[in-house]
């Protein structure tokens, strides 16, 4: 497991459920990045060109995008995920780069990584029901989830503008959020296993 | 909804979790559609090169391979799903597949189609913890889900050889299911709604 | 399977997943029982008296409510379950009715019986996370759960008044989700098996 | 938060999933306590006695065996959750009691208590099936789950004797689970927050 370095910025990595264009989870994801940019670098890992996921294509044949993926995962003290819900759960998007990301089973790139869940829709529920297929997935990989009160940013449309979250209420409980993956990032660090 | 044409063959729609060249969720779908063949016409459409799901590519805009799939599912009377379980859930690659064939919600081609659900894996569970996520997705799109005990295919590597499901009691309780899922049919097409 | 007699009413069977006294989702139930009843007989089972599920008590040894319970589900046409979330799942006093329900696996009196899943909830997301946990409970006892959009009364502390739901779009989306149950009823009534 | 003291031995409650007399998952707790009595204190809290939650009776109003869990669970540094499956998730016995656990919601005696969960059973599927709604069960609650490998013990009745865990390769691996629990705790007992 990375140790974080003391002497440098913590770094997290975004990964957003939804690849459209101006999707409002990566928007929510961009806009964190800046607001946390004194504490620690956010990188948003586009997931638009990651392939379906085929157990033919493992080890020394796995596709380039996969391989970064992989990388960008492994480099990261923390994951920050943000996803819309799709049929009341994780969308396949989202399920499927994790998939391959959490391969071999157990020993992994997820392993033991601080994670934090957010979800956020149009809707009024906010994506909420996405939450507990995201949590398994992550759970099964051996991320440590962090464990607090649900993000769930609802009526989204209406809270992020021309790509930034301009919702003051929603921005400050997801930095909250934040500041507690950071502390969890803190605590494993002093893991001695 | 599609009414069974009763002097013709039943259509069945085979959907595969996995996409590798040797999946064993494939080959028994295609042993089950030659199993069955005297009763109905089952075919099996390969997710390989369905993209992943972007809402900036909805109606007019949607790739071709995804209208074949909707058109599949269009005009089959009831599918049959066979797959893997990764990460205790349901395949990124059938998650996104789904997805794509919900829309619009509430009104998509699954609405009210007969669906059933069949698991297998190398492992000795089966891949029995998938099915509750892909019937939850099965059940947000509408899906009329068969309602009986699981097909669940434990050590599946030892019960598939050369692309062909050899296991007597794995194929027989596939086939009942199967039998449940035509039953199904031909209860909807009775239904005046 | 009980055949729907044609001559008279259907039967329908209310299980509310809150016991306390003055319960919104008890409250949606009765309401909906005086306002189907040219249509439906719909009598609520009041879970109170329910021990907890203990295997040394199966059989013979069966507790009195838990027969009661058992002959009221077999005796009735389909159920209308109402219920509230706790824990984002299902009410642990609902599950333990529906454990001793649900024995013997795959024979009990739950087995190809319609029934139609509601939620309500005092908070704005209406108690949405609750349905998946108990469609999977009833789907694993082979509950033939009714496929369509889901029923979700939010705020229900504002639509709920001297034990009446009073909200009038509650209640009709309430009543056209029983209709579908008592479609799903006549047709299942139709089914040769 | 409780801070483990570090001249005293970890005390951990065993809470098990099944109150018939002869449960297998509560002979793998109290085997468990036994085996690691030289770095920890297990004590067992038996769930018969628990009524079913009912909201009437919150705060002052608790019936004295649910005020006895609630301190239980105060008064422990870390949770052994052991439960078999029930129609396919968590016994409503076990949900029951976590319900009257976890009020009020974000502030209960569950909060940021280290928790592990196994779960085993008679057919070869070992419960694995419930963990996902017991880990959503307690994550709702903000217990924090210890994130490793799942403990399952498929086949109990043949690894259990006259109330003992007999089976060498399933006690060693419960034994590793329960180290990461008690790394867990001391882990948690260094946060600062």
């Amino acid at each position: 497991m990375t140790q974080p370095n003391l002497h440098r910025h913590v770094r997290l990595l975004g990964l957003s459920g939804s690849i459209r264009k101006n999707s409002t989870n990566t928007a929510i994801l961009t806009t964190l990045a800046d607001a946390i940019k004194d504490k620690a670098v956010m990188s948003v890992f586009k997931l638009n060109e990651i392939p379906l996921y085929n157990a033919d294509y493992e080890d020394a044949a796995r596709p380039a995008t996969v391989i970064a993926l992989r990388d960008a995962i492994e480099a990261s003290d923390g994951i920050v995920v943000c996803s819309p819900e799709y049929n009341h759960g994780i969308p396949g998007v989202l399920k499927n780069a994790l998939d391959w990301a959490s391969r071999p089973a157990l020993e992994s790139p997820l392993k033991a990584k601080p994670t934090l869940i957010m979800t956020s829709s149009h809707l009024h529920t906010g994506g909420a029901r996405a939450q507990h297929q995201i949590r398994e997935t992550l759970s099964a990989a051996l991320c440590r989830v962090v464990s607090r009160s649900e993000v769930v940013i609802a009526d989204s449309n209406h809270k992020v503008k021309d790509d930034r979250l301009v919702d003051d209420a929603a921005l400050s409980s997801a930095l909250e959020a934040i500041d507690d993956l950071l502390q969890e990032i803190r605590l494993v660090g002093q893991d001695s296993r």
